[in-house]
């Protein structure tokens, strides 16, 4: 983060980066599931979105707010004592708020109901496991790329969730605020509300390994970089 | 945009690229739909195509014309007063130019008649605020790109079409100049003439509110490129 | 091209290349084609092979002998008199006989017999317009972004092929030494021996105006780097 | 390598790497496999996922251990002298404990049984002269690209590994250690072990050809990066 920014102006970075991450991510389930019968097809351009989106906000807002996007990234940087608590907090709120609006802006364009009930039931140990694997990649991603080369994050950042949605059991959801937000559409890339808590749960754990592993590979220096 | 280049190799640059850029949209689409009874599929192919040829052409001619290619972006130039309201309007002559002779040239070597009328209805309001959307998401992006890291531009505008041609209702036209093109073809990537307006207004209230934001978030300072 | 490396070495890495990008071109299509019954799926598979390993290619080789791997390019470099005319000969020769080495090494492989006759028909005037075009903008590409931006090459060259295996009605060949290969395969990417002259004329047309199109767009200047 | 690492730090690296190498591959596999119906899009998946991970894995542990995650890259550097042989088999040792470590976390995710029996054929010379080629292609890639480019190298094995995946008959295992996890899993990406000797040698073979192209090519300097 560069000091020129200003607490306000952060905030706005994240909930703006936070709604077109949340868009991006269902507005190409939904077309994607549209055009496809193969949902094979519909992950690659799921995926492909997706990816592409990450890399360009995290480029264009990392300067001013870090790009977290992501609450389970500002806890790890809330546990390093690199974002005080109080802003964390805020940043929390602000993706949160960022993904609702995410969905409500997405469903518009395409003439659907602002929210939904997502239907999609992703349940079973195997679920959570498979988050905590996803979110403990990208977290350990982050820490890792920024002591060796910064520059790489956003595009490192896009080819983890790239690998995630692919390779582990759940998609790689990896990020509490966007778990909400796809639990209110339902489409291809929802969840049910009430199997979030232990995609929650899961994310919180992975993303704790990956600050710890962090610490036992790299020791406790700070990187060169803040972002 | 470099001083040692003249207006006239400028637009040069703007009608080449466009009609480079026209022909790889609308002749992936055409092979696309050709080879595949999938539309995700050839929707996969189309932006493919698309994204790498924008990174090639913006990487090879930014520096003559600054690689607009889109009057909607010319005009973001025009109002921050970077580019002068004539050469603004010879440059949106440059790439409305270029755009018509891209059909042509893509319709010939696949021995089609040169101009088609497009019959793809791409209406309602839904449509409109996805172009709104799309826009935004390119013009926000090459404006804070540019102050963040000038030398991805080429890449963070081949990775925000990707997104955009999944994310957004309307796949992502975002470009006036190639939208007019559009209504001249009867294959994948074509639409119906009558939804062209639609389409401009949301472009256009797009790129203001993308402008808009820029000056919000980033206050009114230039950033250190022109391009 | 690097002077510490001499002739010998520099027909040895155009060979060597050469064969590589032919075992992919062929390869991937051979095994896209089996696993597939989508030949737009056959495509992307075959995209992505072709791009990966011209980037690398291209960064592993460049700098022993400017990493032509196709007469087009090797011809264009002659008439600019970076390349002299007996080694211009030379490395058409050694990409001729390295395109033949990859078509028996892919072959053999995929236990086939070394060479096979070429079937798929690829004939009308519009497949010479189209290789005409493709190579046109593989050309200009390379001497408009070593221009701007010569580290770049290698990626860009991957992106603007890419691109043509979609926008264009022959799937861009762009390459004689690739096209005679490619005659000599009975798989998804070869061609009859009979349609290969079309391309070839196409190819060298191409060619011949992107070279012109860059001494009018930017004049007679040598670019910083002889790559 | 950089020297403030122990060989501690360097083996849990080797290790973590391979796992997640592993997990990438076989998970992206699995999932792939159970969306789509058509093959030739599975393996657009897997491919994708693999190397988008490789790309993250190298640029975040290159500069702990190298970065090498495979038995016949570390074979190759003890070659050369840049790894001791004490080394060369303690990095061997870890990274098929990492491999096999993978291979149960896959499962446990998607609720399989943590090793299961290989059961897809991949038999017949044609299949040992894939992964020698495969082989050869990743390790001269790995040599050239760190005379030429060093920080190139993970997206270069990342789009050599791309390519392979396509133009190889077998698919590039290429890496002994991966080969033998592959053996526990009877799913998309797995192999009989019974075939995996064949595998071992072509990889082998291919990469002492690689090897010995690079002393021809460039003899026999040390390159700028021990990485």
């Amino acid at each position: 983060m560069n000091g020129q920014f200003g607490l306000h102006q952060r905030l706005m970075a994240e909930a703006l980066g936070t709604a077109l991450l949340v868009a991006t991510v269902i507005g190409s389930g939904i077309l994607a599931d549209r055009l496809s019968g193969d949902d094979g097809v519909a992950l690659l351009g799921n995926t492909l979105a997706t990816a592409a989106m990450l890399a360009v906000l995290i480029t264009a807002l990392g300067r001013v707010s870090g790009a977290h996007f992501n609450p389970a990234v500002t806890l790890v940087f809330v546990l390093r004592r690199e974002v005080g608590l109080g802003a964390g907090l805020l940043y929390t709120a602000a993706q949160g708020a960022g993904a609702l609006a995410g969905v409500a802006a997405t469903h518009a364009q395409f003439e659907l109901p602002l929210y939904q009930v997502g239907a999609i039931a992703r349940a079973g140990w195997g679920q959570g496991l498979a988050e905590a694997m996803a979110t403990f990649a990208l977290v350990f991603t982050i820490l890792a790329v920024r002591r060796a080369k910064p520059d790489f994050i956003p595009v490192a950042v896009a080819l983890v969730i790239t690998a995630g949605y692919w390779w582990t059991a759940s998609t790689s959801f990896a990020n509490p605020a966007v778990t909400l937000a796809r639990a209110f559409t339902d489409s291809f890339s929802g969840l049910r509300l009430a199997d979030a808590p232990l995609f929650w749960a899961g994310q919180g754990a992975g993303a704790l390994i990956a600050a710890l592993t962090d610490v036992v590979l790299f020791g406790r220096t700070r990187p060169r970089s803040g972002a």
